[in-house]
């Protein structure tokens, strides 16, 4: 998949958080309700699914989704956005079907999102995930590694078990996107271990690792409810767009996020030296500001004290990359990316309901704060 | 899957490596050709499968499959004894279809069969498979997790690219031997921190561990090949039972295997405290010795000098296993898992020629040395 770029129309898209959400998103759709829908019908089948893995998996899994907490009592845990279900549920409605249909692909989709977090937060060594110790921290790194290789089999399970041609189809573009997930995460090692990296290069490693995953939720009911495959591949465009615009806002909340509304630490992804979005744009835009910052970004990467930095000079960073303009190219790559997801629903015809629905979404992923 | 067994019929199997192999094999069928022939039609498409994954991972897995040396140089490898690509090629046989309809089969759990190792070896620490460094040692941590997450994901995509119904079956058994090795991973971890595991418990392990992939191999050609649902079924007994013949003959070659011939050192398995066959049935036969092989096992689980161990010491070990009946019991149960693997295959009509290959195969798998 290219990430293909129309010009922007400004006047229709939502803001991004940089600004304020725009007064009256597209469509009259209800996105919590939409989101709930999701989560309610999706919930009971990924726990049931979960429940099939053999002890101490079906624990250890039942930690990571934050069912119970590390000492194995109940826990209510949170349980993320639900952005995949509620997209799965809505791309059956797209045939006709109705939302039920979507169900399998929903919990197969959630069940790889959530075997790649695993073997991600191992490999990143990431020690927090959702406010809570990451599975390797709690249960070692053979559970996060066998755990995920579960979540990973179970996925297929879930779909191939329906026994029906549209199941094979899905299952076969759910593996794709598997494959997508896995590029993206070798991108994203091999970028940490080099000094500069393209905008280019980052917009392709944010396309495996987000935008991947969310076209095939976009594609994945509708497979399910029959759609031939060139619906199934618009549905994808959307998603795949819509994950990138998702990805861009991410960028933007990982260095000026709310800590209270995102549950990180302030300047995230400075702390974690990512060569996100604003960091590449910025360091790619040249001019004083840009070369200062590379400066500054090279002596970090030699410096052994960098752990102690204090705020202000995460915040000089932050101001740096803003300067070179890298801030500002992000939240219009968001747009950009929103509008192309948007544009690419007109491709295809769907109920107008439907794709008032996916517009609200598509708002709702750019405007959010968290 | 059960583990059912008939009485032992030492006239008609072969032997075990710790007597003469059987003078005649039954059937006429040239195992090294069925052997060489699964590798001449798999290989090519299994490494072409290989080629398709993004760098690094190309060569990691290169490097694992042994076509390059750890400096990336081609190198010829040791390629494993290849009975999984022979069992699916001659599965399809079973259906009167070419050998080559079992081809994507063979890749599909070769791929799943790699996976697991590079996985299992980092959950294992172990630093030396097939006379090489393992990819953990040589690549690091996170390459076997991600490389063996993408052969995983592409063994999926080499059987569902297919689209076909036959595919899609195929595709659900594997992922059902698939969450097999999943278990029986988790059960040899689970039991590494127990002093006590009965025989019943090590015969399921290693049924998960090596009965489950061996009975999707001896089945998955004939599903591409159109086989009903109690063919493929028959085909797994089949499977399954000789994986547990495999095991058994395995568990004897690790204490008391030529290490010239097995490439591993002597003792392997007691050096490793693996609480294999002979000694789960030494410890279960009580009487003098198997009490005092509990005892000095005991004793070794808290030693801090276990590692230094002379060659005495392990033999003295392995002296008292034998003593206690442990290594007689295992060779039993090989040939009474061989017995029951060759007779499930007479639940099913199959060309002469054919049955003759299957039996002539899983005579191989006992009388092996390596």
């Amino acid at each position: 998949m290219s990430s293909t770029r129309t010009g922007t129309r400004g006047e229709t898209v939502p803001t991004v958080p940089s600004a304020e959400p725009a007064a009256t998103p597209a469509g009259s759709a209800d996105v919590p309700a939409l989101l709930e829908r999701g989560r309610t019908l999706a919930t009971p089948v990924l726990r049931a699914a979960v429940d099939r893995l053999a002890p101490p998996m079906d624990t250890v899994a039942a930690y990571h989704f934050g069912w119970i907490d590390a000492e194995g009592r109940p826990s209510d845990g949170d349980g993320g956005k639900a952005v995949r279900p509620a997209l799965a549920l809505l791309s059956a409605e797209v045939t006709g079907a109705p939302p039920e249909t979507g169900v399998p692909g929903a919990v197969a989709v959630e069940l790889v999102h959530n075997f790649s977090l695993l073997h991600d937060d191992l490999m990143d060594g990431d020690e927090q995930r959702r406010h809570r110790d990451t599975v390797w921290k709690v249960h070692g790194p053979a559970q996060a590694i066998l755990v995920g290789d579960a979540l990973f089999a179970l996925a297929n399970e879930v779909l191939l078990e329906l026994g029906t041609v549209e199941a094979g189809r899905a299952a076969r573009r759910l593996t794709a996107a598997t494959r997508g997930l896995i590029d993206g995460q070798a991108q994203d090692i091999s970028y940490e271990h080099r000094e500069r990296v393209t905008v280019e290069e980052c917009l392709e490693m944010e396309g495996n690792k987000t935008g991947a995953l969310l076209a095939c939720a976009a594609s994945i009911g509708a497979l399910l409810g029959g759609a031939d495959d060139r619906t199934a591949d618009v549905l994808e465009r959307y998603g795949y767009h819509l994950g990138l615009a998702f990805q861009a806002v991410d960028d933007l909340l990982g260095i000026w996020g709310d800590p209270e509304a995102t549950g990180k630490q302030t300047w995230s992804d400075l702390r974690q030296r990512k060569k996100s979005l604003p960091v590449v744009a910025a360091l790619a835009a040249g001019g004083p500001a840009s070369e200062r910052l590379g400066e500054l970004l090279a002596e970090d990467a030699k410096s052994s004290d960098f752990e102690n930095f204090s705020e202000e000079e995460f915040a000089a960073r932050a101001a740096l990359i803003e300067e070179a303009g890298g801030r500002e190219w992000t939240a219009q790559e968001a747009r950009r990316q929103h509008t192309t997801a948007v544009e690419s629903l007109d491709e295809i015809d769907m109920p107008a309901q439907v794709r008032a629905q996916f517009v609200a979404l598509a708002d709702f992923v750019v405007v959010r704060k968290r």
